[in-house]
């Protein structure tokens, strides 16, 4: 169940037989000579609605935006400061706690989000923890789960691709990407054929010196649309063990 | 052209002959009994993706989420404070005249959200003109565009339902979202037919006391998709005038 | 009766009998060749200072400082960010409410504040919307209300200028102020005598440059001090009629 | 001449031949059974204005409203938390720098702005000092005098009042504030005649527990606006004697 | 007792007993050729944990870094704007009222704090102020203390250096640092022997302009271990009897 | 070399022939029954000092409070927002580039600051990237460093305490703290033996319930001051190896 195809009611409904729900997190932001610039929000929501359907979990609005300083050297690329993503979570989980989720899962498709939102977890349970007022504010259990780190889609991409992997643009997340928007495949040669490796810690500038192509040590021509098929059944199975387990947390 | 699914050489050449974009902006926010929680963001994203299918313009992400305090108190409705949602614009728009744009055109499916785009505005704009190191920023035009305030549009609304479209929830922007969505239609009846009127000034429990199954003033069960169909016609070509006009600026 | 004349135990006894309270709200900054920088918090004000004068009605400090980013390459105007004006009236407002103050009614004499106020009133309902505690916060009203919006004063400046009016460094306003600043008088001629026309929408150097001495649209050589009594008078009652209006609300 | 009756014509000449402002700042908050709430604003505007009739000095619009927290336990006191008046001092200073002017004189009417305001000097001086670009930003001399701690003005109160002046609501105030609004004068026996003395540093409710009435250590009912003509003509000295060695600052 | 090197149950002790805290708070900033970086934050450390030696009371950790944007043009400097400075002491008051902690008292080292920290308390005051909900917040009593300013720290230091004391890089200081850290004793000549006295009230390029070599009208080469020994006593002394008034506080 | 007990002009020296410094960064927070509050730290500080002491490297003033919400619940903890860290992290490397430091690497001693510390320096970044005036901001290199997590103090963790080392309140940081302040050793029998193991993402109350006396997996009735020898040789080695790698960084 999509929260932006529902109504208030059926929301309403939903919340009498559970309190959970997954949103999709991303970014827009380079992805090399052929992957997309919304990649990394593709890829999770593509995810995150196929369990919508699979299962009675309802899956929240994707945010497509998320912190991506070091890729803006390259033209389509947007990013929030971690200021500005941190407020947006807060907001974001403080209206849905309103309502009475106690459980809020992100699925991401970034790690250049990772950081931010666990500080964004932290501030939101600071507000909490800096009360003083002896009132409880009841449960709050918060996740941060990327679609790509699963041992399904960990296990895929080592036998499909090896070390040409890579960590950025990968051939993995392209052929997800493509298998969720057939639309928008593209053909481009890599040359290099696998790009340069390093640390993504740096200014925007700094980083397309380091990685001409946007790519970092990955070899994206390997994507494919059949891949991306398998790499959405792994991670659909991956990310639904990980959420039942996460809704089990503060049951014991 | 939708920057989601280009590669940054793609805008890179867009850049060359072209410097505007178009965003698509909404809210999460309940619409009624029989409305999508998803309507104000799915109404401007289609406009703005048959525009981007039509004609040589890029549509960047959908944001998904706005200003939706006075909703809160309808389940699954998602809000930005203001101040928030003023850093996400701010960020976005620093980001994009990074790699050249100057003309940044948001086409807007939420009442809620004008004064805060519109403050948004402002504080990018005073960043610019509280420098005194004179130095020149270059051109920036911003525009806010609201869908359903064209004449085509306010046309079309009129002659299907009179007085009956009332300010929120309206039979519009509903059948526009099912044309978008026909997978997410909902059959429910309406009591009373047409919901009370007022302002939303208010906060959310107070809305909800004045508006109490979400609807203002409206009658959403006139909403069919073959309506829809018009109205996103309709749309298209209101926003496409207006897009242009605005291109026109600081061009004399 | 003006707050800042009271005492603090005449505002308590206020309090016993009403909970209204207007505020007059303002900008510093340019208007044309012979207007008063101080233009829109000096009419604002004479007007709220009559209503105090003839009805039980308190008149709060006038904020002369609003959001006036785009006239900033004009000598003598002071801006705030729009983020820092939201800053203002919060923390006014709550003040106010701390009193036991229900209804907050801003007479504005800047259209450049419009969306800022408009946005600062969502900021404030919005810590009310987000809370999940189960208190209730009780009412509270905003109102913005510009005086030269009202049905008379339209009517009247439509009257004496017609086209001439304009919509910066009008007529109208600097009528007003001459009537209430008598000794502010200037005698400038205009050339061209009625100014371009245009969007306000940008920052201050562009400002300039559509702008070249601050007007738009208008032709205010044709201010008069007895026109100036004159929208006193029209004002005092059209603000008249909409804060009774406004304090109607919530007692049905 | 006040800022707020010049165009900005005569801003720009002024500028040509000076570079030079002095803003009136204060507060809005109980002054005791017989002070106005805006006696700290009115009395350093009272003086200010002197001085512009007086001398070839600008006179910016005053800021009314100041930090007050510890007094909001009393009806009408209005407050700015200190980063929103740091907030504001930002905005002000950094407008008039835009504009060429230099030096920035706040004449101060309220002891509990003095931490804030200098805590603003400090903010806007960091964002000079903490840029690496090697870009020289200009002098900026920013000054806060108190018109009520000159040596005319410290003077004259313990030659009228001795200990009965006190720390607030103080009968050098009040008489100054009566002189400039005669119509506002209040007759109310205080009781007892001399108040409490104590620290201010404490939050609202504990404010007005050490202190019922809203005085600290002062008998107001001394005030008389005859003593008010003779506080401003002390202070209009006290506070040239100060511009003008403020004005001499960097001129070595 | 040092807050670092107790257990959190021997805090939960303590807090049976007493609810006070001493707070040391300094900079990180040039003290001249022979002072160091660290003395603003090694002075009032070093008095702290002597009381925490001789008296039941608990020392925090020592706030190192503070509001020196003046010294910026010195190398190794480190400054907090204002606002970052509150919010530092905002969280940390906030952490100790939490735990029960009624009276935190700040020991200083370095003048440039004196604002910002007030500052800091009005901030935390206003939160409490501000709220309208009708809840108590209990007692909280802030205080600040400069080590440099006490009658017995005063008096020795005039008797030692007379004129030559000076206003920043003192002899006192320099003193007392190299007593609390004899292993960073310094010999630098001085030239000349007293530095040139003025304003701090700027930025840090003008400030070195003032004071080529960082000290204002001090000279410390008159600095010696054994003052620093008599400093520390003499101080000791004075915040002990500030620290027993201020635990008075509220208790009448 | 300390920056604390370093004069400006051997910190200007210092830059001289190199630009990297090393900053202890940690927390104040409970470490359960027998460690102490100071522990994260203390641990980082000692180790950084004596690479200061073998080396020719600055180390800058411990930062000594982190972001520790989830300890909130045990007296004595103290916890900065992650927003707050950020800025305090934000001014720090601001005010040391403007030195020419290039290279700046945090020493740190706490789990629960990786993630703000991270996100802080994405913001840095920003700062830079979203720059639009084609000015080039120069490299800055940050780094974030955890002491424990080195391969020496892994294997050395290992060696000694295995399974019984645990997460939180370990016995290798207990060790180590020890052997930095051996005054403080504290002698306390563990119940259980081994703590619980689980989540610290969650809010401070629920953190207590999961880890009643502060431990997470822990034994640290096995630290000794002889093994906190050890860890500092060995993370000594560790953190110079890292250091070194750290200074390679854009030389390529």
């Amino acid at each position: 169940m999509k929260l932006q195809h529902a109504t208030w009611q059926e929301v309403e409904d939903y919340l009498q037989r559970a309190s959970g729900i997954i949103i999709p997190i991303g970014s827009t932001e380079q992805h090399g000579p052929n992957g997309l610039l919304g990649t990394d929000a593709i890829c999770p929501e593509s995810v995150a609605w196929e369990l919508g359907a699979r299962h009675d979990v309802l899956v929240g609005p994707t945010q497509s935006i998320g912190m991506a300083q070091h890729h803006l050297a390259f033209p389509g690329s947007i990013s929030l400061r971690p200021s500005t993503l941190i407020a947006v979570l807060r907001d974001t989980v403080t209206s849905l706690v309103r309502h009475g989720f106690t459980h809020v899962f992100f699925l991401n498709g970034h790690g250049g989000n990772i950081a931010t939102v666990n500080a964004a977890f932290a501030e939101i349970y600071s507000g909490r923890s800096l009360r003083s007022d002896g009132q409880s504010s009841g449960a709050l259990h918060l996740a941060l789960n990327n679609w790509f780190a699963g041992p399904r889609v960990r296990e895929l991409a080592q036998s499909l691709y090896g070390d040409a992997e890579g960590g950025h643009a990968t051939a993995s997340e392209v052929s997800l990407s493509w298998f969720a928007r057939p639309e928008a495949v593209k053909d481009v040669a890599m040359s290099p054929r696998i790009a340069p490796s390093g640390s993504a810690q740096c200014d925007a500038e700094e980083f397309r010196r380091r990685f001409p192509d946007g790519r970092m040590g990955s070899d994206p021509s390997l994507s494919r649309i059949e891949h991306g098929e398998r790499f959405q059944a792994a991670a659909v199975e991956d990310t639904w063990d990980a959420y039942r387990a996460f809704l089990g947390e503060g049951l014991q």
